[in-house]
């Protein structure tokens, strides 16, 4: 249903089978038009490298996963987080992505206190947004599902995005993933909110049932229950034009398989089920 | 903290090891004030045999579990959930339940349609709720996490549950249980909202890092990153009065320890940690 033309290649999708130079590759030989590489996989290959052969294969870079992790135990960790995430905007910038994702980490080690780790994160952002309009280089702020709220973000709603965009200004908007919002009965209002100045990634994957693992149980595109065509709809009707960014956390099913061939089931399931 | 004399406990915690008469038995011998039955182990047992020794050992009944699961594909599937709800309607009465815990249920098998299926879990409350009122019989929504939304219960919030309770009137409630909700950063003011005539249980376990399953790896008062006595405070701030109800699912731990202990564990936690 949806222009498999427009594919990009979060290369979590394929880890465990494909450096970054094999995704690159692979994403021009079947045909995707962007990359999103996270930042392990790009140092490996080295970041300069990285983009030559990025811009040569004519890749559109959706995104880079990603900086973020703000709240710390401690002035000394806070300040590191800070470092960390002016280097992920220059790495950002230096391979040429649409933006830098940012999960904004969760509780720090020891802390029940939700309150304080969104107000560090706040804090983190507005920091980082100091540094990245210079370059300039939009930070988009991925919400993550309420499962992952004490270890891996504390902003679980694309409405708690919005307030954070509302709030910072210019220079940061929102990376929405179905995955961690399809259940959300405000979702709909919010994308209208946000609009396609704010929404600056598009990520796709399904919701397993069951799901046997919180982290590395996710779905192809089709296998699970996210009425995935509803919230394309949802998201284009802003005037979002940007690419279709698949990114699938699959340690039993995905990233045991032929990555061509999960390259090719990417390709037939944006055309059939999104 | 807590006073640990208004511990209740929910029967699937020891569920293992205890059929329900151990479990009157063992809530009276550890000074429990309360009992929230599971329906499987109340048919187990008998409910009119149940309900003499619940009375004959002095507990409260802080809730039957569980009610609910309206949505269905069909005519059929949907008026057989509503022939069960009133049944169990009649067995919360009974056992002189405080009230019958409505875990609302998800998706009907193949669909993806979650508008649909929270109108489904609308109309089958106002349905049940037309029969518990002449009982009467409280019932109480409980909010289950954003995790669960596919296969277990689509009301996801407690500003849903809400909702639900602003358009349905009197006699329906909500049942508060600390996993589903603590990372909800509109729940403080939701809590005020619910206030203390619709907040009709209270229940209390803790997220534990990691969580190694969706279902089964609930954690023990203190063993997680649950503030329980910041939310402990902002429902009695309402004026709840209610039990302290532990519900723990926990396969791999407090599924496979001495009932006894876990009952002493529980009476220091809620001391401790709530």
């Amino acid at each position: 249903m949806a222009d498999s033309r427009k594919a990009s290649l979060n290369t979590a999708t394929v880890r465990k089978q494909w450096a970054l130079a094999q995704c690159i590759e692979g994403c021009a030989r079947h045909g995707f038009a962007g990359i999103a590489p996270w930042r392990d996989m790009l140092a490996e290959m080295g970041v300069k490298h990285a983009a030559r052969q990025i811009r040569e294969a004519g890749l559109r870079v959706s995104g880079l996963c990603r900086g973020g992790m703000f709240p710390a135990g401690d002035a000394v960790g806070r300040a590191a987080a800070l470092e960390d995430n002016r280097r992920a905007v220059d790495e950002a910038a230096a391979i040429g992505a649409e933006c830098l994702v940012l999960v904004v980490g969760g509780l720090p080690e020891g802390s029940k206190d939700l309150v304080d780790a969104r107000a560090q994160v706040r804090d983190g952002i507005a920091a980082t947004l100091d540094y990245a309009r210079q370059v300039p280089m939009p930070l988009a702020i991925e919400p993550l599902h309420p499962m992952y709220a004490a270890d891996r973000a504390c902003v679980n709603t694309l409405s708690e995005a919005n307030d954070l965009c509302d709030a910072l200004g210019p220079g940061l908007g929102i990376a929405l993933d179905v995955y961690h919002v399809w259940w959300d009965p405000a979702l709909a209002g919010e994308i209208a909110r946000a609009g396609a100045e704010r929404l600056l990634a598009f990520h796709l994957c399904d919701w397993l049932v069951p799901t046997r693992d919180l982290l590395l149980d996710r779905g192809m595109m089709g296998d699970g229950v996210i009425d995935l065509p509803l919230f394309r709809h949802q998201v284009e009707a802003t005037g979002f034009d940007g690419l279709y960014e698949v990114e699938i956390f699959s340690a039993e099913n995905w990233w045991t398989r032929d990555p061509d061939e999960v390259m090719r089931v990417i390709i037939e399931r944006i055309e059939t089920f999104v």
